[in-house]
């Protein structure tokens, strides 16, 4: 802490495990027995089974200027939605789209600001998929409890919840979900108008809203843009909105131009000891292990294909 | 949803109200009954005790480029390490800082990045006041549960935790508090170096680092901001930095310089109702209340002095 000595001082991000923090600059603590391996430790012994690829035809990439937002998309649980969000990509309807929200702690959302074309009819209103059958999904439960569903875990890498006195399961609100905009008739959500979630997990909007992935990989690009200036953080003028370039499904893509990533698979002993280790910190700078974890705070890595 | 239509999908902004909504194009729901006012509602109808003012002897301003950052200190939690701050920006040790790590979905951090200075000998180390004497504040508790604690709740408009098993309470890693950067050793926390949480509540470090008050207003400057590309989000290189022109506290500034602003007291009516409007949302567009709130999603409203 001394200020003649590098930052490093809290290093709990997302993202990074001990062995990077001592790649920071911190000094190695004492060699004493470690009880419980650090993310690091645990993503580099895990197995290539431990991890699965993204699946392309359900991909969607959003260029903004400051680089590529990858978007996974999970049928299993929304599949009318998502069919009607991929052939609005492959019509075309996102060429001059704009990130034309951003409010602060909450979402960032995209569209198509010219008001004056019509979506074609058959893509128009569709009937809301908040929820799905509970067995849309193989869901790995996670033993800490969630104020907002009955039970709360993982589909398919994406956090999720189910209630099983109902037999629903659906995609929670997290930072990085993925979320369809609608007015108040619910079957009014129709995909072209989406956002992502930039800030605190807004769970109550969980089975208010049809949520259809999560992007994997660029989220900082959307959660840095400047706040909107209008009412609930829209830009309050068309010259405000940051235009994306280009939105594109990976599979209609040349190989070449696809980024071609992987997700660790939720539903591995690797992911059950990550978790662990998130919940219990054993690295030399925590003096007290929460003993918990929130769904939305639990990892979900990627990395570049090998 | 239909894109001749304005956009005005999801409304559960954090700081606007079904008025808000109205205001930003929505059509009017039929004139049902409303059993619940909304957030709006009840902020209008707030009667002025409902509110305090900021403490101008513990509020700091920072100075960014895009604006002023109003943090609001909270001295019966941490009297020491505020004491220690205030110091600092008293001695201009600020003078120079800059925002040298934005870590997405985590923190923004700050400190004077001119390492060759030494702070005075009685600055440099001090206890950690990570939790206080439950006797410290006046605690009210939300009756929601909590996954970190065995009771939340706030003090004096600060997100709060209490154990009750030890008489402690302490203050919440909610997103725009603030906290102290250390060492290993927890001593180091002087609070040369400071970070606000821009993302998903990290309360993993509750209890870990001094946590000294919050920020009222501007959290948006320092979230929006670039993210680092260097480990854990420090900007790799120092050009990148993010000038802080100027560290003040708000009643060593002529009255004409102070920003004058008000906080919802927690302890009232008015905040019981207000988070109940938030637990169970009476909006037309809402099909499902959520029947929950989380401590760090339960909004604390500021606005300008009347």
């Amino acid at each position: 802490m001394m200020p003649d000595r590098r930052h490093f001082w809290i290093w709990c991000s997302a993202l990074l495990g001990s062995s990077a923090v001592l790649a920071a600059g911190a000094e190695p603590s004492a060699p004493t027995a470690k009880p419980v391996p650090g993310m690091a430790e645990i993503l580099a012994a895990a197995p290539a089974s431990a991890w699965r690829p993204m699946d392309d035809a359900h991909t969607m990439y959003l260029q903004l200027p400051a680089g590529r937002v990858i978007i996974e998309l999970e049928p299993a649980l929304a599949p009318h939605t998502v069919a009607n969000i991929e052939a609005m990509v492959r019509m075309h309807w996102f060429d001059g789209a704009a990130v034309v929200r951003v409010q602060d702690n909450f979402v960032a959302q995209w569209s198509n600001p010219d008001t004056t074309r019509k979506l074609p009819e058959n893509l128009r209103m569709l009937a809301p998929e908040f929820s799905a059958p509970a067995s849309a999904g193989s869901f790995t439960e996670l033993p800490d409890r969630d104020g907002y569903a009955p039970q709360v875990g993982f589909i398919n890498s994406f956090p999720a919840a189910r209630d099983p006195a109902i037999g629903r399961v659906w995609l929670a609100h997290c930072y990085g979900a993925v979320g369809v905009g609608r007015d108040n008739d619910p079957a009014t959500g129709n995909g072209s108008e989406l956002y992502a979630v930039i800030g605190q997990a807004p769970r109550w909007l969980d089975r208010n809203v049809t949520v259809v992935g999560r992007i994997r990989q660029g989220i900082e690009l959307l959660a840095s843009l400047p706040r909107g200036g209008g009412a609930m953080g829209f830009y309050a003028t068309p010259n405000e909105n940051i235009a994306i370039s280009k939105v594109a499904m990976a599979s209609d893509l040349p190989a070449a131009e696809r980024t071609r990533l992987e997700v660790l698979r939720t539903d591995t002993p690797t992911y059950t000891a990550l978790v662990e280790a998130r919940r219990n910190r054993t690295d030399a700078w925590y003096l007290r292990p929460a003993g918990y974890i929130d769904l939305c705070s639990a990892p979900l890595p990627v990395r570049p294909a090998p």
